[in-house]
Formats: structure tokens, sequence, C-alpha cells
């Protein structure tokens, strides 16, 4: 019988995948799958990672079983090496007893990548590369993350068709419409991390919190970043945030981004104001955009994006859209810069 | 047996209307259809407007009958009344003897309004209304051209996402992809006019022409017009447009709207610049946008509208959006104020 491109364990690997995705997509490790095999290539068990401080998916699947000698454990990530709040994966399947590893993606994190090699030595048989394409693209962002040692940067604005983000005096709301600003509160509880420049939370005291349509608080809330050299101020709604505060104070994105990483944040949704957002951009930070565009027109000065030191058309930022969605009446774009 | 709700002209109606759409949007006269049915109401002829010179529908008619005498005619706009390059329709149809006239909507134009008044007073039996929805609707723009005596304006603009039409150096080519300029170019050729401010001649020194994909004229060409007090310099390309050249030699947008509806103009389409085109929003006189928007991002100051002295949000113009689509890499928005 021929085998499929992806051998003998590409459907095991699929399925996986297809449970890794079960996990949150937030927080320092990535949502990662795994099943364990007999050796006629039956499912014995699967686990994967349910977010920080619980069990790695290896570690949920081998408690799934009483006896884990012989088995066949297919991972969709490089088993870590690495002691967490957890113990390091490679350790846990040699002492489980198993007696094959294929995984799809190497860990590239610094700390924790080694485990095949460790594995191997442990005289346990390893294959890696196993659905790698699929995987990488379904870990896209933590994997560039973790390759950086920074966290995915997506940069989101509101503003009208002419590019407006509120009116001369200011004003701002609403420009867009409720499905729009409920979408923001779901792209908020899809990240770690909400960055603004200090001149919103001035302007605004905004509570950065990721909502419900009823206003009530999701689950998850995004660590609330102030990017600045100016203090949040003492009566700030911002100081009673259900995820703690980190002041900046200091406009070093770089540097910020690497405090942040350390912090395990792999995502951070950066929510302006103009200045913040136009300097991610400039600086070349941005790796993705969400853009909301009212369908409506306002002139004036209060523009999304200000300066970006582009001088001439030939260095225009190009993107490259992912989506684009009608929401109530408004525009939903999401892009990334155009690889060259 | 039950009748449909348009009546028993609704059937001939509808084919009028479809064999109207066959005539040109453009040019002075709407598209208008017409059929000519015997007494069983069998349809016996057809006619259409072929644009401004030519025949009109019912006259178009008649000229495929060897004796109209007893027949209905049916026709989507009624019969005009008024001697312009070909006779009025209402004499025609008289002196041709037909029994009946059927038509959709009336006739706003102050000169050729009154001929189903001039039908009745001459023993023909007239019914108007029959359809009247749909064929509005075909007709929405030239409609409301005429009942305010002066053309439709259509806002063009080409910006990036961030509300840019040009690289702080002013270099633009291209912001947009082929499909997109393409596009641009059929819409010239769907407008009578295209007008744009003296700015964009003295800075670009633009042809203005309505061009295939393969840069030859098409057939029909808009008439450019040169809004502004400067003149169009001696060597500028537009001396040798094809349609002529329209210089108001004023920035006064409704003088010079009501000067084009008097040689005929019912759509205009401005292509900018930004003065220009902040300055029909501003006025209110933007009956229509059409809207490019590459995915690209710019920054710096050169912004597709500028002011439009809206002071807060409230007061934001809100439009409505009629389509999007995608054009290579772009996104072709149309949308129309929004009526409150
Ligand atoms: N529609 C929307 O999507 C949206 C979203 C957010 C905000 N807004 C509006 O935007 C307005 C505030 O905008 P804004 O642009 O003044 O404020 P901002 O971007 O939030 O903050 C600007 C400030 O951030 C600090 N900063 C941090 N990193 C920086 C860097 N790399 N480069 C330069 N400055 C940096 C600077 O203050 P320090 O002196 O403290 O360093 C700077 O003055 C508010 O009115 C708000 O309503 C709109
Ligand atoms: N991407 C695009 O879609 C697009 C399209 C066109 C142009 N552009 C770019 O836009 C630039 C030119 O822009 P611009 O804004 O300077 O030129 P513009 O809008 O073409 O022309 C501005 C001039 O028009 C006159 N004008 C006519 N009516 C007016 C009114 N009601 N209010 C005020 N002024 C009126 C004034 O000149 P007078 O003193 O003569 O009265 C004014 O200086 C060029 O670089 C061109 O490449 C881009």
């Amino acid at each position: 019988m021929q085998q499929p491109p992806e051998g003998r364990y590409g459907d095991a690997m699929r399925h996986a995948l297809d449970i890794a995705a079960r996990g949150p997509v937030t927080g320092g490790n990535p949502q990662v799958g795994c099943v364990l095999l007999d050796a006629d290539g039956t499912l014995v068990a699967e686990g994967w990672h349910r977010g920080a401080g619980t069990a790695h998916a290896e570690v949920d699947a081998l408690s799934r079983v009483a006896d884990a000698r012989g088995l066949t454990a297919v991972v969709t990530l490089e088993p870590c090496n690495h002691t967490g709040r957890t113990g390091p994966c490679s350790e846990a399947l040699i002492a489980a007893g198993v007696a094959r590893v294929v995984y799809a993606v190497s860990d590239p994190g610094e700390n924790s990548r080694g485990g095949a090699d460790r594995l191997r030595e442990a005289g346990i048989e390893v294959t890696g590369g196993v659905l790698a394409d699929e995987v990488s693209q379904f870990l896209e962002v933590w994997l560039t993350a973790v390759r950086r040692a920074r966290p995915w940067v997506t940069v989101k604005w509101a503003s009208t068709l002419d590019g407006r983000v509120a009116a001369a005096d200011g004003s701002s709301r609403w420009i867009t419409g409720t499905a729009a600003r409920q979408r923001v509160h779901e792209e908020r509880a899809a990240h770690d991390a909400i960055a603004v420049g200090s001149g919103t939370v001035l302007a605004d005291d905004p509570e950065l919190t990721a909502r419900g349509e009823a206003g009530e608080l999701l689950g998850r809330q995004p660590l609330p970043v102030v990017i600045g050299e100016r203090p949040v101020p003492d009566g700030a709604k911002l100081r009673r945030h259900p995820a703690g505060l980190v002041e900046t104070g200091t406009r070093d994105l770089d540097r910020i981004l690497t405090d942040l990483y350390s912090r395990g944040v792999r995502r951070v949704y950066v929510e302006g104001g103009p200045i913040l957002a136009s300097a991610f951009v400039a600086a070349g930070l941005a790796d993705e955009f969400s853009i909301y565009l009212a369908p409506a027109l306002l002139g004036g000065p209060k523009l999304a994006i200000g300066d970006l030191g582009i001088p001439t058309i030939t260095e225009a930022r190009r993107l490259r859209l992912l989506s684009i969605e009608s929401l109530g009446d408004d525009l939903h774009l999401t892009a990334r810069p155009q690889e060259d």
C-alpha cells in the first residue's frame, strides 16, 4: 500500500493538530496537541495544552494511560527540554518508556529547544518534520515571536475612509458601530497584552479590558501596557485593571518588546493612539494590522497615522490583505507587511 | 385571470426597461426604451435611444412599423414635449395615430415635461406610473440631475489605507495597480465630464482621456473641466483633448455645475486633487464616492481629503456603502451620502 505523503503518522499528526486548537491562543506556551499510538497505530490517548501552568500536551496524554511503555507519541511541536512550571516533556516521555516520538516542527525556544536530541540520547526513535508546513502555519505567530524573542505585534486602528480617528475637537465616540467595537474586545482577548501610548491614557482614561456584549469582563484579560515617559495618573481606571498594569517609562520600543517577551507576552495588541501606532509602523515593528474603516468622512487634523518618515512612493509600506469583512456598517481589514 | 401588480402592461414595460439599458449612460438624454403593442398585446416593434443627436426611443420604435394607428406605446419615460435636436415625441406619437401611451416615470425636465398632458389633449389614452419604482431606480442619476438642474457628482480618489494620495515628495505613481487604474478609465467613460482642480493640471499635466488597456482612446471621451482661477498653460496636454476643454476661471462650484448642466452634462467625475475633492465634499455637492484603497501606508502630509470644516464627531459625513470590490491588490468602494 502506498503511504500518504506525510508518511504513516500523517493522520495521527492531523488529529494532534486538531486537538491542539482546543487550547488558548494566548499565553507564553503554544497550542500543542499529542496523541499516543500503540504498535498497531491505534490511538490510545490524546492530550493538549490548556494554558499557562497546566500540563503540556505530552504530559496530559501520558496521564491518560496506565502504561505508556512501547507507545508512539505523535506531537505537533518538538517536546520541550526545559523545566518551567512543569518538568521537561523530554524527561517525562523517557520516564514513561515510549518507544518512538514523532513531531512536526522544532522548538525554536532558547531555553526549551533540544528535546529531540535528548530523546535520541535516551535511545528513543525520533522523527521530526511530519506535516511541518501545516503546523508551522498554525503556530506562525508563536514561532515568529519565539524566534525573534519579542512578541508578535498587531497594530489596530479605527478610522473614517479618509483616515481620521477623531473630529477636529478630538471627539471620536463612536466612529465605528457596535459590531466593530465588539470585535475589538474579542481581539483584545486574543492577545496577551494591549499597548497604548501615554497620550491616550491621559486623554481618554481608558479601561482596556476585554468585555462582552453586555459589558461583562471576558474570561481572559490582556495585560495593559502604557508606553511613554509620562506616568499613569493615580486615579486612572487602568490602575484597577484585573490583569495588572505595566508602565514602561520609556519610548524605546525594542526594549519594551524584549521586556514583554520575558514576561511571557507573545502577542501585543497596539491600540494607539496615532503617535504610538505610527512609531510602531515607522520602526518596522508591526507584524499585522487590524484596521476598522467606518463609512464616513471627517477631514481635519486627527489622523490615524501621522508621519512615517517615508520620503517617496517607492518606499511606501506595502501590505498584503488577509481578510475583508463587513461588521455592521463598518469594514474590518486585516493585513500584514508584504514580504519583498 | 388575476393581473400582475403592474397591470396588463408590466411585462411590456419590463422589456422596454431591458432595451433602454442598451443605450449609453452618458449624454444629456436618459436611457429610454419603447415597445409598440397591437390590440392583442403582441409586441410589433421596439426602439431605444442611442445617444445625443439620435432618435428618441418612441420615434425609433415608430420608425420600425409601416402603420402605427391604433397601437399602444409602452415607454419607460413620459414622452418629451420639447423640440431639441429631434422633434417632441408627444407630437410624433399623435401624428402616428397611436391609441394609447403607457409610461413609467414622469419627465421632470423644465423644457421637456408635459408630454402626457399634450397626448391627452389630442385624445390619446395615457397611463403613467407602470413599474415606476424600478424605472426610477434605473434612471436615478439622470432624474436627480434633471430635477436639480445640475449634474450628478461622483468624487473619486485613490489613496493608501491611511488616506494618503502621494508620498511626502509628491510622488504617487502608482499607488493603485493596473486593474484599479483601468476601472478609473471605465468610470471616466461613464461620465459626461471629468473635473480636476487647477493644481492637478499644473502639477501633473494630465491627459484626462478614457483609455483602454492598451492605452487606446475609448469610443466615448468625457469633457475635461479645469476648476479654478488659474488658466491651463498653453502647452498643456489637455489643450489637445479630443472632447475639447472647459476652463471655469472660477472656484464657484454651484455656478460651474449649473453651467455644465446647461451644456448637457448630467454626470461629472471629480478626479481631485485633494483641495477640489474636499471642496465638493464640504459643500455637500458629492452625490457619490468612488474610492480606491491601495493596501499600503505612506504617512505624511499628502492627504486625499484635507479639511471639511467638521468641528465634532456628530457632524461626520456618514456614507452608505454601495459596493466593495477587490481589483487586483486594491479595494474599490462606492458609496453615497447617508440620507438622514
Ligand atoms: N480611533 C482609534 O483607534 C484610537 C485609538 C487610541 C487613541 N485614539 C485617540 O488618540 C488620541 C491620543 O493620541 P496621541 O497620538 O496623542 O497619543 P498616543 O499615541 O497614545 O501617545 C503618544 C505619546 O506616547 C509616548 N510615546 C511612547 N512611545 C513613543 C514613541 N516610540 N515615539 C513617540 N512617542 C512615544 C509619548 O509620550 P511621553 O512623553 O509620555 O513619552 C507620546 O506623546 C486620543 O484622543 C485618543 O482618543 C484613537
Ligand atoms: N491619487 C489621486 O486620486 C489624485 C487625483 C488627482 C490629483 N492628485 C494629486 O494632487 C495634487 C494636486 O492637489 P491640489 O489639492 O493641490 O490640487 P487641486 O485640488 O487639483 O487644485 C487645487 C486648486 O483648485 C482651485 N480651486 C478650484 N475650486 C476650488 C474651491 N472650490 N476651493 C478651493 N480651491 C479651488 C484652486 O486654484 P486657483 O487658484 O486656480 O483657483 C486650488 O488651489 C497633485 O500632486 C496630484 O498628483 C491625486
